[in-house]
C-alpha cells in the first residue's frame, strides 16, 4: 500500500532533535521513500491509496521496546508486593512450567496489542517455544527480535541445539522476525552451559544477550560461584566478543564499564521493573557519559506490569536525577534517543532506527491536540516528561498501519484475544489446569 | 438531571477493595442516592435523564490531586533538566512576575481539561489571582480546594488581610470551591509574616497548609535560621495546631514525625515532582506506618510535568520500595487509598471520599475493556501498576459528566484554552511582552 501523510510535523531522529514542519512524509510498501515539502510533482504522478492529513500532529521513529517476555500477560497482577526471590519461585515459575504453546501464542498478542497502544514498533522477546511467539508477532505484525533463553543444568547439547535451530529458522523466513543469541541468566545456568553458549558464540561471531547484573544478590552469587562480578565473568568466558546486550545492567562496577564499552556491549535499562522489584537504579549517566549505548525496555507484564514506552522514559530520566542526585542528570532528548534509536541500535535493527527515505516504515503519529501536549514549545522533551499513550494517535509497523486512533488492526478481534488470556488465568485459579 | 449507571462493577472504598459486581449507580443532581443491585421498583417510579450501560467496567470515586499550581501550564517544558534553585529563581519567578490574572483564567482552564483526561475530581491548587482561578475552575465544574500562596517580607498586613478575604469569600460561594489558610513556603516568609500567619490560623482555628521539607537545602536553611528544621519550627508557632497538610515532606526526622502525628498533619507527596527536580524520596512507608495521613499530587505543570494521578501512583509505590529496598513496601492498594480516600481527608472533602448513598457524585468509569486491563484479576493493583489515562472513560463532578470517551464537556472549545495559553508562552517568546 502506498501512504502519504500530509501536514506532518516530522521527527526524523536523523538530525539531532529537529522538527522539519508542514512536511510530507511518502510510504511505499514497507518503505519511506519521501520526507520533505509537499512536491506536487511527485503528488501528479504517483497513485496513492491513501492520503492521511497529520494536521500539525507529529510522526517520529516507533518505539523500540529492548527486552520483555510478552506473553507473561497471563501473569498480570498475579502476584504483586513481593520480594524478587519469592516472586520468582513461588508465584513465577510453577505457574510458567504448565504454560502451553497455545497459552503463549494468545498472551502474547495480548501483548502486542498493548504495544501498539504505546507506539511500539519492535520488541525484544525472551521467552519460550519461540517458533509459536514469531507465529503470533508475524500474524499481527509485530516487528520482533528474540533472543535465547535456555537455562538449566541438564540436556546441555539439546539446549545448544536448540539456540542453533532457532537462529537459523527465525532468521530466515518472515522479515518482522530475527533471532538472536542469548541465556536467561548466569544464575540460572550451570557453568558448562554457559561456556558452551560462548562457544556456539563465537563459532558464529554474532552479538550475545542476557539477563545480567539486575541484583546486588545475583552478582554477589556470581563472585562466590566464579571469583569475579557477572560482567567480567561472561567477558572472561568469551560471551561479549561479537558485542550484543545486557538486560537491566543495575549493579556493575568500574571494571565492567569498561567491558561494555570495549566490546560495545549495549545496556537495556527497565527502570520500572527494577524499581517495582526493588532492585535498584541503573547508572544511565555513566553510561550515557562512557559513550556505552543505552536503550529502554519495559521488561514483562509480570514485573511492571505494564507495556509502556512512556512511563519508561520518564522513570528512565526521574530516577537517574535521583540517583545522581542532580536535576540535570539524563536529560529528556537523551532518553528519546534511548528509546528509539538506542533500542533499534542494541537490537541490530539499522533499517528501523530512524525515519528516512530507504528506511522501514516503523512510524508513529502523535497527537499534539490533547491538554498534556500544550503549550505547543519544547515537543521533544514533552514527550518524555508530559507525553503519555493517550497521544499515540497511529501506530504503523513495515509500512501497514495497526493501530489507529483506538482501532486495532492485526487480524483478530481484541475481545477474542481478552478472553483467552482470561481463560489461561482462571485455569490456574479455578484449579482446572 | 438524573442519571442511572446499569451493569457496573463499583469500586466504593468505603469497604476496603472490595468491588461490587453487576451493580447500578444512581445519581440525583450532584448525589449519589444509590449503589447496589438492579431495583425493579426504582426503575418504575423514576425517571432517568439518562442511563448509561457501563458494560462490566469500573466505577470509583475520582482522584484528588492534592497538590498542584494549575495556571502553571504556560510554563510546560519552558526549561528542564535543571537544578531547583536555577530553575526556579531563573526561569520561574522572573516569568510569573509578568503574568496577568487573565493568562491564569485561560492556564487552569488548560489544566482542569488535563486533570480530567486522568479522573481528577477535585484539586487542590495554590497560586496567584485566587478569585481569578474559582472563576475558571467553576466554570468548568472542578472541585477545587485553594489555599494561601503569600510570600516576602513587606506589607505583612495586607497579605494577612488578603488571606482573611479570600478564607471568606471562597468559603462562601459554590459549593466546588473551598479555601485553606496557607502560605509558600518557610524560606520564602520573614519570620513576621510566619508568625502572623499562625496567628490568623489560631484565632479562626483552621488547618493550615504549606510546601515544606520538599528539599535538603530548605531545611538545613530553616536549621541556620530558626536552630531547628522546618516542621519542628512551623509548629513551634502554632502553625499546626489545627492539623493541615504539608505538601512534600520528603527530609524530615524522628521529632517530626511526631509532630505530623501530634497534630493530624496530612503529608501529600509528589514523586514525579521530587524525583524530576532530584528532591528526593519521601519516606511514605514510615508515614503510613505511623499512621500519619497521605496523599498524592502532581505538583505543578512546570515541574512534573504533567498532571497524572496515574504516574504518581505509580511512583508512590516504586519509588518507597527502592527506598526501602523491599519490594514489598507501600503497597498498589495503599496508594489507591491515598490517591482518592486521603486525599479528600486531607482537603477537608469529606464528602466527596467514597461512593455512597448520600455523598458528592464525584465519579470516575474505568475501561477495563483495553489490553493493559487484561486479563482481569486484582483490578485494583492494576489499576496503581497498569492503570492509566487511556483507561478514563468518563469523569464525573457533582453529578456532572465533564469528560466521556476523550470529549470535553466544560462550557468552552478545548481548541479555544489550547490558543489562548499557545499565546501566553509566545508573547514571552517573542519578547511582546
Amino acid at each position: 500500500m502506498n501512504i502519504r501523510f500530509k501536514n506532518a510535523r516530522v521527527l526524523t531522529m536523523a538530525d539531532g532533535f529537529n522538527i522539519i514542519e508542514n512536511a510530507e512524509v511518502h510510504v511505499r510498501g514497507n518503505k519511506i521513500t519521501y520526507i520533505g515539502a509537499a512536491d506536487k510533482k511527485e503528488d501528479r504522478t504517483n497513485h496513492w491509496h491513501k492520503t492521511i492529513d497529520v494536521k500539525g500532529n507529529l510522526l517520529m521513529p516507533g518505539f523500540k521496546n529492548a527486552h520483555t517476555h510478552s506473553a507473561m500477560t497471563f501473569l498480570r497482577t498475579h502476584a504483586d508486593d513481593m520480594k524478587l526471590q519469592d516472586w520468582l519461585t513461588k508465584e513465577v515459575f510453577p505457574y510458567e512450567a504448565k504454560l502451553t504453546a497455545e497459552d503463549i501464542y494468545y498472551c502474547t498478542k495480548l501483548a502486542v496489542l498493548e504495544y501498539l497502544t504505546s507506539g511500539i514498533t519492535a520488541i525484544c522477546d525472551m521467552y519460550f517455544e519461540q517458533p509459536t511467539i514469531a507465529k503470533a508477532t508475524e500474524e499481527s505484525g509485530m516487528r520482533c527480535v528474540q533472543t535465547g533463553a535456555i537455562s538449566g543444568s541438564d540436556d546441555i547439547q539439546g539446549k545448544i541445539r536448540y539456540l542453533r535451530n532457532m537462529y537459523e529458522r527465525l532468521n530466515n523466513g518472515n522479515p518482522l522476525t530475527t533471532y538472536k543469541i542469548g541465556l536467561h541468566a548466569e544464575y540460572t545456568c550451570s557453568k558448562e552451559l554457559l561456556e558452551e553458549t560462548a562457544k556456539l558464540v563465537n563459532e558464529l561471531k554474532v552479538p550475545f544477550y542476557t539477563h545480567m547484573s539486575e541484583t546486588k544478590a545475583e552478582v554477589e552469587g556470581c563472585v562466590e560461584r566464579y571469583g569475579m562480578p557477572t560482567i567480567e565473568y561472561a567477558d572472561s568466558i568469551g560471551l561479549f566478543n561479537y558485542g550484543g546486550a545486557i538486560f537491566h545492567g543495575v549493579h556493575v562496577n568500574d571494571k565492567e564499564i569498561e567491558i561494555l564499552k570495549k566490546r560495545g556491549v549495549s545496556v537495556v535499562t527497565n527502570p520500572a521493573s527494577n524499581a517495582k522489584l526493588a532492585s535498584g537504579i541503573a547508572p544511565v549517566e555513566r553510561y550515557m557519559k562512557e559513550g556505552i549505548n543505552v536503550a529502554i525496555g519495559t521488561d514483562g507484564p509480570a514485573s511492571n506490569n505494564c507495556l509502556d514506552m512512556f512511563r519508561e522514559m520518564f522513570l528512565t530520566t526521574s530516577l537517574a536525577k535521583l540517583r545522581e542526585d542532580d536535576a540535570a542528570a539524563v536529560d529528556a532528548n537523551s532518553v528519546l534517543y534511548m528509546a528509539t534509536v538506542g533500542g533499534a541500535k542494541a537490537l541490530g535493527l539499522k533499517d528501523s532506527d530512524v525515519l528516512a527515505a530507504g528506511k522501514n516504515a516503523d512510524m508513529i503519529m502523535i497527537d499534539l491536540n490533547q491538554p498534556n501536549m500544550r503549550p505547543i514549545n519544547n515537543i521533544t522533551k514533552n514527550l518524555v516528561y508530559s507525553g503519555s499513550k493517550t497521544n499515540v494517535k497511529m501506530t504503523m509497523i513495515d509500512g501497514k498501519i495497526l493501530y489507529m486512533d483506538g482501532k486495532f488492526n492485526i487480524g483478530e478481534d481484541p475481545e477474542a484475544i481478552y478472553s483467552d488470556v482470561q481463560n489461561v488465568i482462571d485455569s490456574y485459579r479455578n484449579g482446572t489446569r
